[in-house]
């Protein structure tokens, strides 16, 4: 058994992290590091995991207790697994950090996308988990790439869990509940992300990318017109799509007039993606969960790919029942019977 | 007061354009009739217009109190319309239509999308009342008509009253909640409309509209994305939107920046546009109520033009509070003190 | 034209006010006060009034503005009132607060329940508003003074905006949609107004409280179960209910079988209740919305009666469209036509 | 591996049923029968089992195929099984009906509801599902038998999809959002059935139960009050119900101030429970998912008792990813690995 700890515990990428751990046969999990919420029982703050009373543990702790084949997984804000997740590595763990600290080139780490970069991720010690935009608009987009493309436009719409678990205004519920909104008209920050891994895939045409705010806890689904210098052949189109996604288990394209819905991959893996042509428009969209494919199960992908376990372990099943307790000083957790 | 009568009056639609009555100075309510719900107290099944205890009147019984001037704002199911309509004309009545019967040319009514034909509306008897996806999309797209477009890009995402109240499992809370998907993807009811009215203007690029089911009762957002020849002057088009909804008051261009919000618009006839240019596309979002702007607060509006009121009558307050009981045989409704 | 300001200004309560009296025919808003927004547009924080893009203004502006026959409205947190309110009755306005900070005796305000205190509420300078809860609760309860009760169960639903709008965990979106729990499990603030209440009118029996919250924006279910020491008359329940809301236009006694719907009522100052009796224990639910005769529409109401206005001013109807711009130093503002 | 199929398979029960099933270690899953839905693709109607694109079978199918060792869970609406649960029972299938056809006495099926009747269900071959509402209030009033009741008040609170899949007007998604209102005022089916269970278990007090339809697409919070002749010790109330659910992996007592939330059992077969005295009225709050423990998940509970597995078995994970297709004529569906 493999053990896993998650740094940055308090947030909802890594308490959907912790979920899937808990299911995982191969894995079990170590300790939970929160610098908000130390000392206080997770199942107070997540009722999901309202069995594993386990104390938070402070900070340092996962630190001082790295073993050689221990995995970190890094929840933390954007910003803070800067510091942090080189002492992990030093340390012996493997690392996989969901923030945007360790995306973009010149970086250590080994971009998470695994359609594109699983042999690089078998490799690797450093992983860095992409963005939910990111990954649902290159899941659209990269299948194009033989193609001839004029013009990216991605419009994006995301629950808000997005945002992060952090208190504000504009993520309570009386603000998004009846409203649907785009935000970041002048830029977002997830577009470096986008454009840096578009090219590397040879991908260069300008993208415009929108995204907006739904009233959904999770999901998120990408509409990616693509503009093309002349009107492609479709079945050439779909045939691009169909090549670049055999073999993997997690994404579903949809036949003709079949629509991606977010309420088909919530709390998964899963992808699904419905291509069509429309003149010399390509219009495809892609439907993930915001919290799965696009943080948690993705990492968990990453973290089987890396320690060489079948890529669906932990994957096809959540957990529903009853976890053990584990006290602060025991080394790890493991699910009841 | 001019009476005015709601026929068809069991839909979402309809139901709001007897709140947004019955809050007019200038108008009473006329009689209620629904082929449906005929013989049921409105409040029943309508919570928001519990006090309206009034009885829904027979089939027939519009057609047989029709006086000179009065005013028939049809809501029935598309389709319903179209012998009906003809019948309330030749009565006397002026007459807006809500469904989509008489929006397609050849037509004998007048499209009442009052922001291009206010004139051609002042004299109509009879008002074929746009749909919300058109509506939405032609305030998004109309300034741009004295530029060269080369393809129109629409992603739009409607509440799900836009569905009607015909009871269907997709229509389900059950369904809608927790889930956003496209719909319709080989083609929308609405598109033929759109682009009537887009080509109308002299705008005859091809149009890719996509819909969008989104959890929420009402609004609408329609992000256009406009693929212009070459770059266009960022001022210049500013300033074409600025010029086209120049003194009209319900219609909002927002500052550089601000993102249009369904929640600001919601029960209202205003539109929220925000504008701005990404190379040689056009990015114009549009907020709506679908069923104010969108349906019932527009048909108010085409009816204000067509009788001569003020544009703004009965569309700056709702009503909030106690309407008075009408029983049948009773030739109208007022509100209470 | 009275002058009416909002202190306190950001929060959920003091903005239907502001919706409100914007809509109301008697009076003009004068300056809005926020510590937290000072300097921001009002319309950046609250969609809903996009149009009223008048500065908020500084700590200490409205204190220096009253004008003799000016109303203050204080919308602050629970606290802040209890030092300001002094100064703005000694500088001659009169005072509708909002918090909890004047209810409970002794306490120099008269307590704003119009359908009770109405006689006091007309001579008053300075009315402490209830809170939702107790409104509820009161209004399901309060004509059951005359017969012999043993006991009091109110089981509480409310909408997430009764917690405010400071930015908490428990508040966001993705906390609150998809459950519904029971809170203040070991007692509840609102319990000792509750209890002042109902033993100044007489009834004495324990009160068993439980507040839920439950995904909804704004809204407010009290279902009260009242147990009497022997089984009442049926017809007796209903005509002391029958008689206590007599003349009072904001409250709706239903019909046997017919269920107060939030729905209903939202956006308001109406009330909803049905009463049944079942053996001994009579059960009477009352809904209402916790913005509005929980809060902001009940100030109106309050301000009405204090100033000899007709009850019902301002409360028919909401403003639905452009609110003219004020800049700070402007005095008032007024509603454009 | 027993193999289980699923009659009446349209409806939300049964589709869970079929989520539980898919993921159980011990089963494997039969035939899928639909009178609404026969020939048509699973996963057009469920997005959630978009991978199981097996085709739903014909009337008749499941009779026609039914082995002796197999298991029939029975998903039509109220009123189906009277007569087709015999015939499946007669050609050697255990039977799992969730409708309420026989649940009230006189009837051949065993109620399951296993925390009371354990012994009778391991030996059952015809098992009648408890309702939700009464698994919820039999939970949380059970463990009061041996106390001196004298009133029982219920306020309950259900997600929309307890109402079925049938579309209807009520169970719209504009109707639902932003309402809360209690129904069957006068009077609901379910009452029978708790009674029945509550009288069984020497309860014979008086019910009062309310209803109530809240936001939410599934969960389910029951909040009993029960009324005592005197004041009960406190810590004798709460031992009683510790003992009633000692060893039962399912039903979670929490600790004193802590609420049971829809959130923390959503999905899953658990139950949670807070149980407080206030003087002579005990508190037992449960929640529990109306579609899980209320339904599906409790009928596959009641499977492995009547198959002698383990009682966890396939419920402590739910399946997240790909489904094996199985065509029409194919015995079984597996899990793909």
């Amino acid at each position: 058994m493999t053990r896993v700890h998650v740094w940055g515990a308090s947030g909802y990428g890594a308490s959907e992290a912790i979920v899937s751990l808990s299911a995982h046969p191969l894995v079990e999990l170590g300790l939970l590091e929160s610098a908000s919420l130390g000392g206080e029982p997770v199942g107070l703050h997540f009722p999901r995991l309202r069995t594993l009373d386990r104390f938070f543990d402070f900070p340092g702790a996962i630190l001082s207790a790295i073993g050689p084949d221990d995995v970190v997984i890094m929840g933390g804000a954007h910003g803070s697994a800067k510091e942090v997740a080189p002492k992990f590595l030093e340390a012996g763990a493997r690392v996989i950090d969901l923030s945007e600290d360790f995306r973009l080139a010149p970086t250590r780490a080994v971009y998470g996308f695994p359609e594109r970069y699983k042999a690089q991720i078998a490799g690797a010690r450093f992983v860095a988990n992409p963005g939910c935009y990111p990954t649902a608009t290159l899941l659209a987009v990269l299948p194009l790439a033989p193609f001839d493309v004029t013009q990216i436009i991605v419009d994006a719409k995301s629950g808000i869990t997005g945002a992060g678990r952090k208190p504000s205004v504009r993520a309570l519920y009386a603000e998004v509940a009846g409203d649907i909104h785009a935000y970041g008209l002048e830029g977002h920050r997830h577009e470096a992300e986008i454009v840096q891994e578009l090219s590397a895939a040879g991908i260069d045409a300008p993208l415009l990318f929108t995204p907006h705010v739904v009233p959904l806890a999770r999901g998120m689904l990408a509409d990616a017109y693509i503009v093309m210098r002349s009107v492609p052949d479709a079945s050439a189109v779909r045939a691009a799509y169909a090549r670049y996604y055999a073999g993997n288990p997690f994404v579903r394209l949809l036949d003709a007039g079949v629509s991606p819905s977010v309420a088909a991959v919530a709390y998964t893996n899963d992808a699904e993606i419905a291509v069509s042509v429309h003149g010399n428009v390509v219009r495809a969209i892609c439907a993930i969960d915001n919290l799965g494919k696009g943080a948690a199960t993705q990492a968990v992908m990453n973290m089987n790919i890396m320690m060489g376990f079948p890529e669906q372990s932990g994957l096809v099943a959540r957990p529903l029942a009853t976890l053990e307790v584990l006290r602060p000083g025991a080394p790890t957790a493991r699910r009841s019977g």
